[in-house]
């Protein structure tokens, strides 16, 4: 009997027809039932005369599928059963009160990502050492790509492509002559066959990052191109969408990000946009989280199909201080997928200190959000993590991992920003039910000492934070009007927890 | 034969009435006469029966004198001599250029202030430290008020008072009750009578400062109050008004603030702000610079008495990087009086580093504006820079120094924000005339290297500047594309200098 874990993947796979194209000319459709759900999923051709059919079940217990369509004259049928998850499979991340996430059995999930680019696309090595980074614990959320990129230290051919075809010659290309526009003449691709090297890749790496715990933001489509794949016709963009979704539903830990810099693609317009949406709504039967990431212009984060806002900041002083306000406005959780990287580059958004990378994840964080993590140090290789992976250089990633374990002890789900004083950021827990918890995070203020009231006759256990030494030191219990103090240094907490009354 | 150099101080004193209020009830007036002017200014009451009109004259040549008024039943005359200014003289600060200040000799003034509130009010030993500092050439400017003190950290009662009376006791006064909201009962003063030994030691600090070549920036009015005197009637306020015209114009460093987080004396309407406006500019003959600087909102800076802005930040993230809209929404020389000061108290506006306060000094002056400094460390004596003066524990006045030697070695006068990329502030000199001058500045950013494109067939000097360390470094002579490199570390800059044709 086949058994599969609740939230794990199940496929069908069949011989089918490989006369004509069928990529194109033959269809594969699964439904799967269950005591608690019938779900309903497109496959999708894998090449060497192979179709599959994927499913994430919901529920245990027993399952049937049947497998039809025209790849093949006869429909499949079989049995399997949904056996319990095994530990650290908690289902996919869910909105889960407006403005959190948790995972589908009710675990918070503290958002704390980071993004490399294009490391599925990058040799063995740099794929093992990017996941033997991971592995660390220091980010539960990574944003990558499907296509390959074309951008400053990005001129190198990815192991794969995603067509049958070939591409345009590489080199004569430099950072000196680097351009956004670029005619895509030179390339030569069939738009209708997919080369199914180039997404067992993602796959594989989709199915490692879920052993680590690790969301996959998958970036659908983006502008760093020379191949064209950012202008495709409209009939293209919907067979790569459909067939997108037909391979990594299934996987648990997928979500959805629509584009990168969505608003500089510039050949596609909102309703391009609206339709892809749209068949990620109508064919994801899982609804795996959506967005949609801005290089310039926020999206509207108001549309329906949206769970969240993935954003990139917009000033260069000001950004995720603004999290309580997009709160407000776009009522979704808010996530700074990019706030420039820790590194040195000559570029303003890649050459942030550790510092100041993770003040800005904290101020989010404590503002009722969450942020984005990058790195991009010169290297000899030419190997930044931002887009390739590799090895992590920079000083922010353990503080990240750290800042991970302070939000996981907030009490219910989530923070919001509190009252406080200007010259604070006050993080309380963002239920009603769960009052009498907050941190006040000084930021790159260096307070020597703070002052509190509190009312009469409640005692308060407070705590100094060091956000960047990453300790948490007791500070004792106090009543009325106290003082803490601090060392002076920037990037300090306090944290006071109300003591239960003594009977 | 009388002496006095040009924008010198020349006093005429004469013993007068005695009986009733002479601060009231006697009036004294001056007429000044030279070839180019003819000056009138109002003189006051200083004790003891002395009464005193000052002149600053703007001319070399042979004057005359005419003193007349109620104090007197006689007029006097005499003559003097203006010589030319001796060295350092360089007469008072003017607007120069919309956006910049001259002194009055044509030599540019780049402002690089700080404040000091009550530094006068000090005991003898405290103000000579204060001196001392000063006399090390950090400022250029230092902002201070005629009114004693009353906040944390300054509940001591000032050496002297303004007027005749007694002050509420202050025994029992700690930062733990401290509040904004008296009712300054406890209190007897009467205004009608000024204490002008309170007076002489403002002046004998004025005088010291212009010694040193730094502008007196004197805060007339503020509502840091436990005495009533930022609650006075209308009448008192004009009588003290014209008292600190009459005592102070003569000084060529003094700039006119008129109070200190105005918005924040809840007594005065706007009405009244623009009454003490319209009596500075009838009385100071001089036209000195004139100001008003807010706590929250900024007072309305395009009124045509106000000569430059001096703003306090209104956000904590970004402010001096408005610099170059408000240069635009105002067309007046934009001068952050206060950006948050270098520090560890408790409050967020007292304790940013070295490093964020000369940040915010040089995006502002990059920008096109100018910056003010300000200094609250912790320490047992409790004597804080920003309100004492006393010592200075801080990284950054030597930094703010050498900001300074940058800022003079500007081509013309001033800078304003050229064209640059999103992650610079690139300033080049406010004349058109003045190309081939440009100042790169990375601020937090840390490039590795930066690339510069220009016109081929011209040469350009680049300068690493590092604006912490305090050292300019020669990079060499480029053409067309060149890459300067940098070391990676942030409050970097690249200065470029186009070098003359060679023939």
């Amino acid at each position: 009997m086949n058994t599969v874990e609740k939230w794990g993947l199940f496929e069908v796979s069949a011989k089918g027809k490989t006369d004509g194209n069928p990529f194109t000319d033959y269809t594969i459709h699964g439904v799967f039932r269950g005591k608690n759900e019938t779900v309903e999923a497109d496959g999708f051709y894998d090449g060497d005369g192979i179709y599959r059919v994927r499913f994430m079940p919901s529920f245990t217990g027993a399952y049937t599928y049947e497998i039809t369509g025209t790849f093949s004259g006869e429909t499949l049928t079989g049995e399997f059963t949904v056996t319990p998850p095994t530990e650290g499979n908690h289902g996919p991340v869910r909105v889960a009160n407006t403005y959190h996430f948790a995972y589908e059995d009710g675990t918070p999930y503290y958002s704390v990502g980071t993004t490399c680019y294009v490391w599925t696309h990058q040799p063995e090595a740099v794929r093992r050492q990017t996941l033997e980074e991971l592995s660390k614990g220091y980010f539960n959320k990574i944003r990558f790509c499907i296509f390959p990129k074309h951008y400053i230290h990005n001129f190198r051919d990815p192991e794969t492509f995603p067509y049958e075809g070939t591409p345009v010659d590489n080199s004569n290309l430099s950072e000196e002559t680097f351009t956004y526009h670029v005619d895509f003449t030179g390339n030569d691709w069939d738009f209708t066959r997919f080369n199914p090297e180039h997404f067992r890749r993602i796959e594989t790496c989709i199915a490692e990052l879920r052993g680590l715990g690790i969301e996959a933001d998958l970036i659908i489509m983006h502008p760093y191109d020379r191949w064209g794949f950012s202008q495709m016709s409209r009939e293209a963009d919907d067979l790569y969408w459909q067939y997108v979704v037909a391979r990594f539903s299934a996987f648990r830990n997928v979500w959805w990000s629509l584009a990168n810099e969505y608003d500089l693609l510039r050949a596609k317009t909102l309703e391009d946009w609206e339709r892809y949406a749209a068949i990620l709504c109508e064919k994801d039967p899982y609804r795996h989280l959506r967005s949609i990431h801005n290089c310039i212009a926020f999206y509207d984060y108001t549309r329906p199909w949206i769970t969240h806002c993935s954003m990139q900041r917009q000033d260069l002083y000001r950004h995720v201080e603004y999290t309580d306000d997009f709160r407000t406005r776009y009522g979704k959780p808010v996530v700074w997928d990019e706030i420039a990287y820790e590194g040195n580059i000559d570029m303003g958004w890649g050459n942030i200190s550790g510092q100041e990378l993770v003040r800005r994840f904290w101020e989010a964080s404590m503002r009722g959000g969450y942020a984005g993590h990058g790195e991009t140090f010169v290297n000899p290789e030419d190997i930044l993590w931002w887009s390739h992976g590799g090895k992590l250089h920079g000083e922010s990633p353990e503080r990240i991992r750290f800042l991970h374990t302070i939000l996981c002890q907030t009490p219910g789900l989530g923070l919001k920003r509190g009252e406080g004083s200007f010259d604070e950021t006050v993080a309380v827990p963002e239920s009603p039910m769960m009052q009498g918890y907050e941190i006040h995070y000084y930021g790159f203020g260096r307070p020597s000492f703070r002052d509190f009231q509190k009312t009469p006759g409640e005692h308060w256990h407070a705590e100094v934070i060091d956000t960047w030494n990453m300790t948490v030191t007791d500070a004792g219990v106090y009543s009325g009007r106290f003082r803490i103090a601090l060392p002076g240094r920037e990037y300090m907490a306090i944290r006071l927890t109300r003591l239960p009354e003594s009977t």
